[in-house]
């Protein structure tokens, strides 16, 4: 890491800075410039626990590591991009994987017309939440365990693997019981308690960003999971928010080709949240595709002036299937492309 | 709530809207404007699930709530502000209560120290960490039962009361055993599972703003609580997340006096997140007090450059000291404003 | 407009509102609901003016437009996807031109052999700042009106046609002598009366987003040209400014979809200043081409190890070429897609 | 500067980075880490330009500077805050100087009630737009050199300074002719043009905070005013953009006491502006006195429901009455802690 003297600081302080860099198992390197003095700590680490204490010295102006603060996730570990597997589906294969249902399962008829409708599009995932994190308490919360038995059946009837959402530790077992992909929200990106639970769990994870989640503290979150002990994460890009009122966030594409160069792990875009407007979900697709995702995720109810929940971001199933077909050429085209 | 038709919309179309206003339970007024039609629909509610499926329609353009979508924590509902009572403490009452200690409890010596420090200065109520929410997972995640106990200690020897962060569902139990106040951190705002589960506790709750949270977002939180049976919720401002990178995070102090406008709900100012920095803790003290503000949380700790987390915004025990002695005048002065 | 009284207006204040609607120009309709009373304005306008009366009225608790603040610009006024001409280049017809080119004009070898690379490459705009809004005062300012001989001489041997920015009323009239397209930048997004100058221009004009514009304050800093008399105008988007620092700025593709909804004027995407890193430049520029933009401005500099501004985020000559031959694929696909 | 060489970088790539320091002037320092090489380059300036061409070096992954970029402005180079003189007020002395007025000049009777009832309660400095910088051409664009004169008038009438912006460096010297200050609005914060114009005038300028320009930017547009000669600037803290909607923007207290370590220049604070809502603006100003601010910047109007701009956040005169009372122990209270 790198420590900033202010202008003023003494002899007697930049000792002192050294000697705590030695005791914190770093080597001192003084620089003295004209103007003023940087240190640089030389050593395995840069812990923030180290820079704060550091920051927190007489005589320090700033003190800023150098090296990322995420390891099992990043590309310099791992070259390598990473395949997660769910049945005989692979995220990160250079294909594209499509994950397309409802925002909440609301019934049979429902998720089973979706299910069916979203198969013979051709997506290989059915989404749909049986737990639901709702700003208002006012608002629907999920069928729950009904709700995952209603996945079950429709990934039974139509072959389709199923990703949903778990809210809280005490609902990961049960979940787990159910779904092949666990999803983890934009708003429990930071709930540590439960990505360290899901580092136990066996089954791939989907890790949706923060909405004011930085890159770094993204890959941070899923390294907890790693760490953990569970190495099957993908990460979904759904937009950020900002001050921007006329979509719902605002989709960070750039997010796409950079995480692709700071981490091995699989990327999925979700232009429904992303823009929260029907009519822009097949454009920000069709970009997904070029930009270089992995895949899609996408809200299809099959009435959606009658969904219980984001009804003005679902697509309609014909919707959906034009989609499909828009962005295949794309998915083609990408072979040019992607090394 | 109000639809607006695009500008081309048919008969038929607003005919339609009109029927499904009325199914689901409201009366549509029909407004015939030069350039669009617009519809108000009246009656309770002003559904989120409502308002979502009208805007799926066809010809619809948008659709927008007129109501607030809280309820029992906002001042219509019940003019007069809530003194929420902590032993011989009472928050919400006029006058101003500090809240003060370190980021994480490290161990007796420290903790210890820094409540006996404190005590002696003013503060009411010790803060102190043992389960930390860290962004990355190689960081200190506090000293958990081991901690509580340090802070049962703390308070036995120094009758402060105490505050201390609950993270998950799973450690609702634990905590409430020990602590005087329960805290919900900034990231676990939108963790609703959390909030249902404290709604079943008989202990005050204070609730963190979220880092990107609207304060409309922020009541509706509180009033997850609230609707699940617990109504001594305190609200934290502690900055939002901006743009802007010299300090921590933005403390947005506008807020406290509008949240007096909106909700009878206490609210506290914690200008240590909120800045990030220690040298401008003081300053924004006393700007909590003049704006209006029912308390302050600050990070204490007896010496910032051994701390595990948070230093560069911890107070030294004598700047705390002099923080306490700047804003007593301040605090004298709001007899004028407050009513 | 709507107008939402207060819970506890009364009669009067009502009474009140009503007349201050049809003094205005406006008819009122009183719509009386269980919770609250609102008022609908019907008529031309909704004009800002009227709407912040009306919310210093006394019960109001709050105003707000149904109508689009913008005219000329909007869709609802002219159906037809606006084309602009420069030569024989047409933006806006459903083709996809390139404009690139350095962010500064350094020097005739510089801008030579950048402009007969992109030439060669397919490039049919050159850019190049000779005028530059720099963030510090002992940064690089631009050659000026030498740049802009520069610019001359490189389109007199290349044919490409040249954009550049002008920064202030006082060199529009040079600026305009030289090019062909001025360009008005992030920074003078709002620059009133710069936007009126170039109003009563006769060559086409490019607007670039502001750094923290929304979709509705870019459409209006349009109209503002528009209605001054020039309806040669082009929008770009290029990043806003939000929390993420990975990246110089976040790039809003969802705007270009947008903005074909809501305007009829052509919209180009500048992926070069939306990431500020070269490796993220190509992603994004095949991105801006399946969203459906009208074009691309990148910046290229023959040697980005010496460019005098913008070297991390320009592209050399070769990738440049890469970049070209990348999207073509992608270009000649859009024919399905376009309407 | 510091520059991060890639994990994976050769001998030659460094070699060739130090090099080119060299070139530049600086002295290389290469620290050999366990897990990548930095260097660190010593001497005057940290220049943008030299970091961006570092940066597009081979096998550099980073480079930041150490030193900050603003120079004249900074408390490092003087250290005694700068006192602004207009006439016998003094700004920055530890007084605290209110200035208040209309948001637009509407005409003689509004601007001469306004100044009497401001000069009446304490204020010094008549506030007023002659020149108006509106989002939307079609809302009121001011009254030009009538309103100059106008102001004229009433500063003859009531003994008040007057402070009005200047949209254009074409109007620089008109406005200059008749104002005692003359004030760059948040959107012209980087209309460098204006800028450096304002540079040559011999009056007190005003800087007012972008909607979305960060602290160090700031600092830069205030050098650039310096750099071409006028020492006698003030800065405004206005609000900035946020995701927050509930206020117009986002009051940033905490930049007053960063101004006051970053720089000398005087630090004034417009909760008008910052808030957008008239029931906010009388604690934020209490605020801003105790967050230590050099003065006020306030929208007062005798009828803010005939206002033509910003009536919801100007207050009455008799509110604009209430504050200076409130305000004035507050100011009575800083001897103790402005130093």
């Amino acid at each position: 890491m790198i420590i900033a003297m202010q202008a003023e600081s003494t002899t007697e302080e930049i000792d002192n800075v050294c000697q705590r860099i030695r005791d914190f198992g770093y080597m001192p390197h003084v620089i003295r410039g004209e103007e003023r003095t940087v240190i640089a700590a030389i050593g395995h680490g840069d812990k923030k626990e180290h820079i704060e204490q550091l920051k927190s010295l007489n005589g320090v102006e700033n003190a800023f590591p150098i090296l990322q603060p995420f390891k099992l996730v990043s590309r310099e570990v791992k070259k390598q991009k990473s395949e997660i597997r769910v049945g005989d589906i692979k995220i990160g294969d250079g294909g594209f994987v499509v994950m397309a249902g409802p925002c909440s399962v609301e019934g049979r008829e429902q998720i089973m017309a979706t299910a069916e409708a979203v198969a013979e599009s051709g997506a290989r995932i059915l989404r749909g939440g049986a737990y639901k994190p709702r700003t208002s308490p006012y608002d629907f919360q999920g069928l729950a365990e009904e709700g995952l038995k209603l996945l079950a059946e429709a990934r039974e009837r139509t072959g389709l693997k199923i990703i949903t959402e778990v809210l809280d530790t005490e609902d990961v077992e049960i979940v787990r019981e159910y779904a092949d992909i666990l999803q983890v929200g934009a708003r429990n990106m930071q709930n540590f308690a439960l990505l360290k639970r899901l580092g136990e769990v066996n089954k791939p994870i989907m890790l949706k960003r923060g909405l004011s989640a930085t890159i770094k503290e993204f890959l941070l979150s899923a390294e907890y999971i790693v760490t953990h002990g569970n190495h099957e994460v993908i990460l979904c890009e759904r937009g950020i928010r900002t001050f921007e009122t006329a979509t719902r966030n605002t989709l960070d594409l750039a997010a796409v080709p950079l995480l692709n160069e700071l981490t091995h792990l699989p990327v999925i875009v979700d232009p429904s949240h992303g823009t929260g407007k029907r009519s822009l979900v097949r454009p920000l697709a069709r970009a997904a595709v070029a930009v270089g995702g992995d895949g899609l995720m996408t809200e299809v109810h099959p009435c959606p002036e009658e969904a219980w929940s984001d009804g003005p971001q679902s697509l309609r199933p014909d919707e959906f299937a034009l989609l499909m077909k828009e962005i295949e050429p794309y998915v083609n085209l990408r072979q040019g492309f992607v090394s």
